[in-house]
């Protein structure tokens, strides 16, 4: 109860699905789960975001970024086939960088400093909402505790990114030109998160044995969809609507209420 | 970084405070963090939530107090003097109840089924806020992780809880008198939690031998002082302004949009 498992239902002595079935059963997750329609990024898309809203959401996010290595190392921790290591650890590199390019991180906190917001602010992270503490660890959670294949399923929100962040960036440009030289980490992400998730459909389809366990693969995947959608909330409460950011918490300083560069 | 304590500041080679000044600095985090001043409670208080609305938050606060005994489990768990842990597992007694009566669970339950609630449906937990359960995950993951004074110190909250109780019970009596005949959970509080806070504070005094440790104790009840404040700002959000459940969350039935019983 405490992890957050839904049993599956009635249909787990059904028939396994076929790899096409479950691709449109995730697919079907996604149109009902996915933060795209959260009203955080329909506002975002519509540029009636303020750029201290953006700060907020670029320093909030950061902190998420910061800790998918940790997830990714915790899932490499996991996994007894060097095989499948190999082809997980290129997440890392992604994000963390090597010798000769920066990673995911610092491309995000290129973002946020184009918010107007300083490196070290975003990334002592001593500014975040509490519950984005808390959402980013409940993913921690996921991947310690659940079965490995629904670890693997985690990730397959990379299935439906591509789209939402080829939006972002066009609106971004049109609505927040200001931030259009700060794109670097959506641009790497159209072509990184389809490759990752290629893999991990591909083998969550060829461990996930049972319908039982094809159910616990849709299952995770519905739970981090509510782990980017809580993420959004909570922004959306705090910075937007009623707009209370919780004792210790960013503010939102009164210059950046426009969304002026 | 990841489970969020945050490294004391520059007063860890200060002198360790006594007991009363321990004790001061306490109700002080509890003055500016406790969720007395919710804005949500601040509505409970006036008599202007739903009975929708009071079903939502007894819904939700029901998975809190499902996992509390869990969460005692765990510092039981980790607690190697068996004369502590002889004091520590009242709490489960209390929470879970023996052969004579019940417990603060099945106590809540009442509560919830006095709003007009199904008891299945309360204690299936289907159909709570993710964020509610990520933010109670994120109780047990503190208790499993920082050292073990300061899991003792998030209980502190118990310091501030009798206050908020006897002014929650009156009030609740005078908007709500449809639930007052179902109170018992918080009747119990009323006794339980001062007895439990006395040994607690005792205890942390004791244990804390450094001011750095009494700097971690003091973090940890601002991280539970946050805790209980997110899962407001959820329920909140989600019920009543701007009023937006994530998808699958429990929704207020059209005819419990007023306070009446």
């Amino acid at each position: 109860m405490a992890t957050g498992t839904v049993a599956p239902g009635n249909s787990t002595n059904a028939a396994k699905l076929t790899f096409e079935e479950l691709r449109a059963a995730l697919r079907q997750i996604g149109e009902e789960r996915y933060h795209h329609k959260h009203p955080f990024h329909l506002l975002m898309h519509e540029g009636k975001l303020s750029r201290g809203q953006l700060q907020a959401w670029a320093l909030n996010r950061y902190y998420y970024q910061s800790i998918i290595p940790i997830k990714d190392a915790i899932i490499l921790s996991r996994a007894a086939d060097p095989s499948f290591r190999r082809v997980w650890r290129k997440r890392i590199v992604d994000h963390d960088g090597d010798d000769q390019r920066n990673g995911g991180i610092l491309r995000w906190v290129k973002l946020a400093e184009a918010t107007g917001l300083d490196r070290e602010r975003v990334m002592s992270a001593h500014e975040v909402l509490p519950a984005t503490r808390f959402i980013g660890n409940e993913y921690l959670n996921l991947v310690r505790t659940r079965p490995f294949v629904e670890c693997v399923a985690s990730s397959l929100t990379e299935l439906f990114s591509r789209d939402l962040i080829a939006l972002r960036m066009e609106k971004m440009r049109q609505h927040y030109p200001w931030l259009a030289s700060a794109l670097d980490y959506f641009e790497a992400r159209l072509t990184e998160a389809p490759e990752d998730a290629a893999f991990a459909i591909q083998y969550v389809f060829d461990q996930a044995g049972t319908r039982a366990e094809q159910e616990g693969v849709m299952q995770a995947l519905r739970d981090k969809c509510d782990i980017l959608w809580a993420q959004l909330d909570a922004l959306y409460f705090a910075y937007v609507e009623p707009g209370w950011p919780p004792p210790g918490a960013f503010r939102i300083d009164a210059k950046y209420e426009g969304n002026r560069g």
